[in-house]
């Protein structure tokens, strides 16, 4: 879909983050993987595991140094889960820097930078970037695991701006909302819940009940169907 | 800020899944946690970590069954990796359906149900679900980690700062509409509509059609009614 997005982890210190950064990236079918100085062993760990995310683990990257692994890339963005730190980095909330990068990308490479676990960019890093990204998580705990943030950005980067509306249910027609109606009045009358004589006050309640229950037209089959039968098992009313 | 969201792991396996799900919750300050059937040795490794998590799992519940797990809420969100499968449930995209849930969750509370690492929701658990929600990854590689799942519906949940709009009607919750699905089952065997024998493989789908009525808690109260006097007017089944 966009090939140019570059998902860079900065020292991961954890096999199962690096899977799990490598497995958003092959549900969302976005970005390739790219990794600076991790534990070599994790990273070795993470490349071994089979699974689906394989092909993206298996065309990762690794570099020496930070500007290598940006040197192609257009914007630089990195991510925090705190303010501007030390840096005067503008900090956009995710759902703007989003939109940036899905606009830059159009045209240009971009990365997105990702720190290591426990101590997040280091201020050497932050220096190579434009500008900073936050996903607005609650202050108190701002601080989101590295393979579930790396699956919100990147869901935030997919999420469909023009909204297609899934194929919509054929609703139930007004014809058989009407004959589920009469049928319910007639069932209603001669189980006894309704009095005959009552019966043309309830007529417009009961209709408003069906309508209530926005039909899908296979559905009202079914309920007429199921009030045809026990329309017949309940006979007509006791003339008493 | 949303304390009527219940996020349920249904029989999850792995303690560090229950841990991320638990972060995110912490995380996005929204929801609280119920397992049904979890793996009981990953349920209590899960407690037993610390961090800043440490209370969304203090708080959380665990139930025996769905049913009870979702009782008190008003609607019920599967969350799936695939399209509608067996039974027909509406299939929204995760924008989408947060876009329902928000509204809903002014007035009552929400189940947002997650299946098991491996398998997903069961057909039983789906039968329990108004509707379902897709997160929107690629079709060849669907099916995301449940820790990284549960964060990314978190974060569209809380993505859209605006205050959600006051629903207007009380909708009914799980347990009317479980009488409700009870008491149609009976009337429908005692009429002849199903054979007892059959009742089994039907009461899925009466869930089901239950569930699409979109009950208001007034209307359901209606239902229970009707129902209770259509089960006593046919009396109980012909044994011939």
């Amino acid at each position: 879909m966009t090939p140019s997005l570059r998902v860079v982890l900065v020292a991961p210190r954890n096999p199962l983050n690096i899977g799990a950064a490598a497995r958003a990236l092959s549900n969302f079918g976005i970005g390739d993987l790219r990794l600076v100085n991790p534990y070599e062993v994790a990273y070795q760990e993470a490349r071994s595991a089979v699974g689906e995310s394989k092909t993206v683990l298996a065309r990762s990257r690794e570099f020496a140094t930070l500007a290598d692994a940006v040197a192609d890339c257009s914007l630089v963005v990195g991510t925090t889960s705190l303010g501007p730190r030390g840096l005067e980095h503008p900090l956009k909330r995710l759902e703007a820097g989003a939109r940036v990068i899905r606009k830059t990308l159009a045209s240009a490479p971009v990365a997105l930078l990702f720190g290591s676990e426990k101590y997040g960019l280091s201020n050497e890093d932050l220096s190579y970037c434009h500008w900073l990204m936050r996903i607005p998580t609650r202050e108190e705990h701002g601080s989101m695991n590295l393979g579930q943030s790396v699956a919100v950005c990147l869901y935030e980067l997919i999420r469909n701006p023009r909204a297609p509306s899934p194929a919509a249910r054929k609703r139930a027609d007004a014809a058989s909302e009407e004959r589920i109606s009469a049928l319910l009045l007639e069932v209603l009358a001669a189980s006894g819940y309704v009095h005959e004589r009552a019966a043309g006050s309830t007529s417009q309640k009961v209709r408003r009940l069906v309508r209530r229950m926005h039909l899908e037209a296979h559905d009202a089959e079914i309920w007429l169907g199921i009030l045809r039968q026990i329309r017949w098992k309940i006979g007509y009313p006791d003339t008493g």
